[in-house]
């Protein structure tokens, strides 16, 4: 066994961690304070604020025209985040209440599923790896599985919730702002994107350092039953991650898709006018799908791929020489991508400033960009002083010999891979380039062929991000085996806290432009809502390209960690158990997109009658004399989210259980394979077709260039057929890319945590 | 080695299987002769025949008010059938020129390739299974190899070529027969269609069994390397159909959305119109698509299970003990297939009789469920009489023993397996059921939701098929390894004669009805052969599903032959090399369908220029006076085709070699088993989705329910909306759904013949 110590001590690591969180922590609610200084209601501090930002920057006035201080557009802004906050919370508190029931059954399955491995029996048992040593009772490592679940669930829950609350939170002052300059309304955006990544980053990393430390007084030299059970984290933060995904994206685009095909469709009106009864379920649900299932989604990640991490290390030589700092790496990463996204974050906020529109895309790319050239640093770092400069990886039975550079370089791949793939997503889905044109130029002959333009740009947009994970895949396989996949994810997800800021800034953009429209406020800031929101849509998609590709780099190393824990050392596709497993999780993807589609499908025809129904039936409706129903709206969306949810959560949570109950480990394998390499392409191509027919529309609306302008104005013909296109990508973009890549994240870490009962009684149909 | 001998004498199946070659044949000539019977011009036996019926089936009136005597009509027949039939000739007659071109430059690449084995050393080697025994030259049989490369892409093109020729001759003929009734009508077509299939089944057999029996003069015992050699057959015939299906889905594709786009929404004529400049092209497009397209493709599919069951026969006993009786198996049940048909064939045409327009769809199916019950009875006798009762078969370095039940297991499952997948093909894409009138609903709301539902119908109509084909993979490969599968495939293919003539009946019908709208013949008859139509929309969904299907089990049998013939007992997915052959295998349908759909927008947007641009500029053409320019068209669709099919060609024929040459076998492996699981679902999701799009906007265009009247009628928004999903379908079903089958079974059988050369010289870039 060859393994050198690391040149951080113990106690360095047990100070590093909590420090850097507790800094992410600070540094986010110093963001939090600096948005809150926008005040909603008149008063004199506003007005000095103000008067200081008009001596600074003469260029950026006030609009006066617009009545800057009239308390009549500041209370509508004020009433309109009630209404849609009040949303949230109404939609959130039911949700949870789902969540809550699901939690207590799945905690309690998984403690019977557990203990049942060594028939709840209460003495200790020789380890798996090394039968010389007794290892803690399976029962125990039952419980604390079923603990660190709820904690992941818990987490992931608190996460997502704060990041509604910081967004709705932002949305109306980020509107409010932007009647003093685009820059100003950025910034305030922006911010409070920061507040919710640092916070998520900072919380993920918190509780999964105080969880293992506090498992550890009992599991003491055991670390392989401490990590074993660890493992329930990752399966707790992404079970609720589905169901915020899958629900939320049900929820937003029922309500997305009603309001357009009445609005836009029918009655020819803009999006977001307050007139459309079903405005504020769509505001409500662009939180509830981008900022809550999105923050879930991430943390899980995070979560999984420490997780996935750390089980692989654990029996490895860190793992068995005790080495707490080496052991920790994946922890260490994940502070030191803190600390590099908190630089990063001031290039935005402080070192540079935007003045005009156009300045945004290019200031979010370059987030992107600083951010990964220093993690690369800060990942040398990391690796030279935390790991040994060589050391010995659990490898399918034998163990390979790492060195410290090719950890670095494992790393670092799935950081670079990362950036390619935001890269490659903005050129496809950013109305700056040609592929979104030409979809756009295809609506000149209707929207048939716009669709079929769309989807073969979805469908070519997977070529290179696929390269690129394969690539990463390639490199970090081949130096460390499964720890080197898993710390490739950690790597793309290590500048996580940036990744959130700018996600979250897309959706609270796009509500900001919502309010906008709903006060009746001037074009002028209608447009500067506007662009933050063109902006946002690309950042979207990036946010979801790179969710999604950060997710095939977990769910394969969870698979590794799986197939590890299972004690497989062979995956033959040559047999049939392994091929039937392959060609069924292929489909699962399919199956799981039928379902999600349709309900989105049904849930929108729904919202179209409701909304018809009222235009027609509530007089004075359309002269904004009266006020529309919007409660009943929100209503059939939540509904709709709620029962909807069910099918395809329950395809995704009782697939693994079934396959590894009644086929075993080989099908298994065969059906985490399957589904990870089909459901990949499907996500990222709905996902980026979805995104290029939102620009294309946008790039028509705009009118920026003189091709646009003639195909435009908004009415025109190719206008309609880019909004046919826009609607048909909305549950495409929003429900079913991002459903997707939890599908095939969960179904592996579910696989990794029931692992040991599939091993002690899993395959019943093959033993008759 | 336990082998005992098979009841059949070798002399026996010397004389069985080209006696029914003949026999199809000969069934085929009659089938032809009938057809024929229905003249072209107004003959005193015309009227003749025509009294006859009369007298005969006193409620099948002609129509003589429609003036069925009128020497026009007849002649504008004639007329429109030749333009169609010229269309096509020059179409072919250009792509047979580019097709020479690539045969002959790849025929010397699988010489160069497969020669420089044993660097183009004539002297005998030791054999690669058997090494104690001298085998004939690497060189030899690379020449042998391309010689049956040629014979393969030979027949292909016969086969492709004759069905066109056929079904040209036919169209006239049912439209003129449908003015005496829609059972007179479908008679004509489906005979025609049958005059197809039991000559390409018969043509395929017979090269195929005489190709053998040529080569066994120089092999005498050496049946691994005959059979090796026999490979080059079946990439023959595969490579033809990739150009095939590609060239003529976009040729077809591009002029249907083409004519669709300008004729059915720009100026509200319907579909056929002669006023529509594309028209000819359209009807061309059919038959280029779905006639010679099909037929190569099937014929691909049926001499690649064929040479995919040989080679891995020659392996196991009946090679080694040279059982010439058990080795022709595969063979066998194909001759028996034929038998059966022909049975089958005279339930439709002789036995019963259609009357009314709905008995067409029962009856169609009809077919398909005595085929596969008499079939099933057929494999019994095969099995029992030919086959020992235990043999062995060689499974990745062990020999199984098998024993004939077993065999007779998996060639029924495969069969079985077909007939499920074509009943639930026909369930999502018929408008008699609830899935179809669902999409036809959503029109309400308009294309968005069309398109939601539709893409939600198609992927949900992949998981009844998937699990068909993973339960006959599961069946046959753990009785007989990857022998089983190959038999399975062919148990699939087995009734390929009467499949074939289904899907060959729906494009004539087609192509009648087209012909009755051009030639004005009055609403009575279009109604007749809009119902004929209807019914070949199904059948060809169902065809295309079942191509697919089969193209999966062919193609995994494929694979395992490679496997086989390349020495690996392992494909091992938890190795870097496999995993990233896996993960861009399941990218490169993607990359495929985006070159594919992108090609058809392209051509279409050609198409929909000109025939915009000949509306604006031919003065008289809509009010009938001038006849608009089809060769035009007509040139554009032919141009499209052939530059763009080059690309996705390219794609495919390179990956395998590519790969091979630099990554090698395991990755190799990984690409063929990814690209299998995942464009598997793409294509049949793909197939239905188009299929469900077209017969939704059929069932409101017919409006023979009250529901349907409720969406309808013509011009209404719903079905505008439904216009848009048919065009969009096109693509999907008719260019992409078909060209995918092609593209996982080419690598698959590409990578077969080539693996000697790997097995010598791949995996450049790791040797380094």
């Amino acid at each position: 066994m060859e393994s050198s110590s690391a040149l951080l001590p113990d106690l360095g690591t047990q100070i590093v961690i909590p420090v850097c969180a507790v800094i992410a922590i600070v540094f986010s609610l110093v963001q939090w304070l600096l948005v809150s200084r926008v005040k909603l209601s008149l008063e004199n501090d506003v007005s000095d604020s103000v008067k200081n930002v008009q001596d600074a920057h003469g260029d950026y006035l006030i609009e006066e025209e617009e009545g800057i201080n009239d308390q009549n557009v500041v209370e509508t802004c004020v009433e309109i985040q009630n209404a849609i906050s009040e949303g949230i919370t109404s939609f959130l508190f039911t949700e949870y209440q789902y969540l809550g029931v699901f939690m207590v059954a799945f905690a309690i399955l998984i403690f019977l599923f557990l203990g049942s491995v060594e028939g709840f029996s209460t003495k200790h048992q020789p380890c798996t790896y090394d039968k010389e040593k007794l290892c803690k009772p399976a029962v125990v490592t039952a419980i604390f599985s079923t603990l660190s679940f709820l904690l992941g669930a818990v987490t992931s829950v608190v996460s997502g919730f704060l990041g509604m609350k910081i967004a709705t939170y932002a949305n109306a002052r980020t509107t409010l702002e932007a009647r003093k300059g685009v820059g100003r309304a950025f910034i305030v955006a922006f911010r409070s994107g920061a507040v919710m990544g640092f916070f998520l980053a900072a919380n993920g990393l918190l509780v999964l350092y105080i969880t293992i430390n506090l498992f550890k007084i009992y599991y003491g030299d055991d670390w392989e039953g401490l990590f074993e059970a660890i493992t329930g984290y990752g399966l707790g933060g992404s079970s609720m991650a589905l169901f915020g995904r899958v629900g939320g994206g049900i929820y937003t685009k029922a309500a997305d898709v009603g309001a357009d095909l009445v609005g836009k469709v029918d009655r020819n009106i803009p999006a977001d006018d307050p007139r459309n009864p079903a405005v504020i379920a769509d505001n409500v649900g662009d939180n509830v799908g981008d900022i809550a299932g999105m923050g879930s989604d991430l943390f899980g990640s995070y979560a999984e791929s420490s997780c996935a991490a750390l089980v692989v290390a654990s029996i490895s030589s860190f793992g068995i020489t005790h080495d707490f700092t080496a052991m920790c790496y994946p922890l260490l990463i994940s502070s030191m991508g803190i600390l590099v996204c908190l630089i990063t974050t001031l290039f935005a906020t402080d070192f540079f400033e935007i003045k005009v529109a156009k300045e945004i895309e290019p200031s979010l790319k370059k987030q992107l960009v600083i951010s990964t050239i220093l993690m690369t640093l800060g990942i040398a770092i990391v690796t030279w002083t935390c790991v040994p400069s060589t050391f010995t990886i659990f490898n399918f039975g034998t163990q390979n010999v790492v060195k410290n550079w090719q950890l670095f370089l494992c790393v670092s791949v799935g950081l670079w891979a990362g950036l390619i793939i935001r890269i490659v997503t903005e050129y496809y889905t950013s109305n700056s380039y040609s592929p979104v044109q030409e979809v756009a130029d295809s609506c000149r002959t209707g929207a048939a062929t716009n669709v079929i333009f769309g989807l073969a740009l979805g469908y070519k947009s997977v070529v290179i991000p696929i390269f690129a994970i394969a690539i990463s895949i390639f490199v970090s396989f081949t130096f460390a085996a499964m720890y080197g996949v898993a710390v490739a994810a950690l790597g793309m997800l290590s500048t996580i806290a940036t990744g959130l800021a700018i996600d979250a800034y897309g959706p609270i953009s796009d509500n900001a432009g919502g309010i906008a429209e709903m006060a009746a406020m001037s074009h002028r800031i209608r447009d500067r809502t506007d662009a933050l929101d063109a902006a946002g849509n690309t950042t979207a998609a990036i946010g979801k390209g790179f969710a999604i590709g950060s997710a095939a780099l977990v769910s394969f190393a969870l698979f590794g960690a799986f197939v590890s824990r299972a004690g497989i050392t062979i995956v033959d596709l040559l047999t049939p158990k392994v091929f039937i497993g392959l060609i069924v999780g292929a489909m699962l993807p399919y199956w799981f997109s039928a379902m999600t589609m349709k309900s989105v499908g049904i849930a929108a025809l729904k919202m179209v009658e409701e909304v018809r129904w009222q235009f027609n039936t509530i007089p004075g409706i359309m002269d904004g004399h009266m006020k529309p129903d919007y409660a009943t709206c929100v209503k059939i969306s939540t509904d709709a989210s709620f029962k909807e949810m069910i099918p395809p959560g329950a395809l995704v949570m009782l697939t693994p259980l079934i396959v590894g109950v009644f086929f075993g480990f080989e099908t298994l394998s065969g059906v985490l394979a399957g589904s990870l390499v089909s459901g990949l392409q499907i996500a990222i191509s709905a996902s980026n077709t979805g995104g290029a027919w939102d620009n294309a529309n946008k790039y028509i609306e705009a009118g920026a260039s003189a091709h646009a302008r003639n195909l435009g104005p908004k009415g025109s013909e190719p206008h309609k057929a880019a909004v046919i296109g826009d609607t048909i990508g909305d549950p495409l973009k929003d429900t079913l890319g991002p459903s997707l890549n939890i599908l095939i994240k969960l179904m592996a870490v579910e696989s990794l945590v029931f692992a040991p009962f599939f091993a002690a009684h899993g395959g019943l149909l093959f033993k008759i």
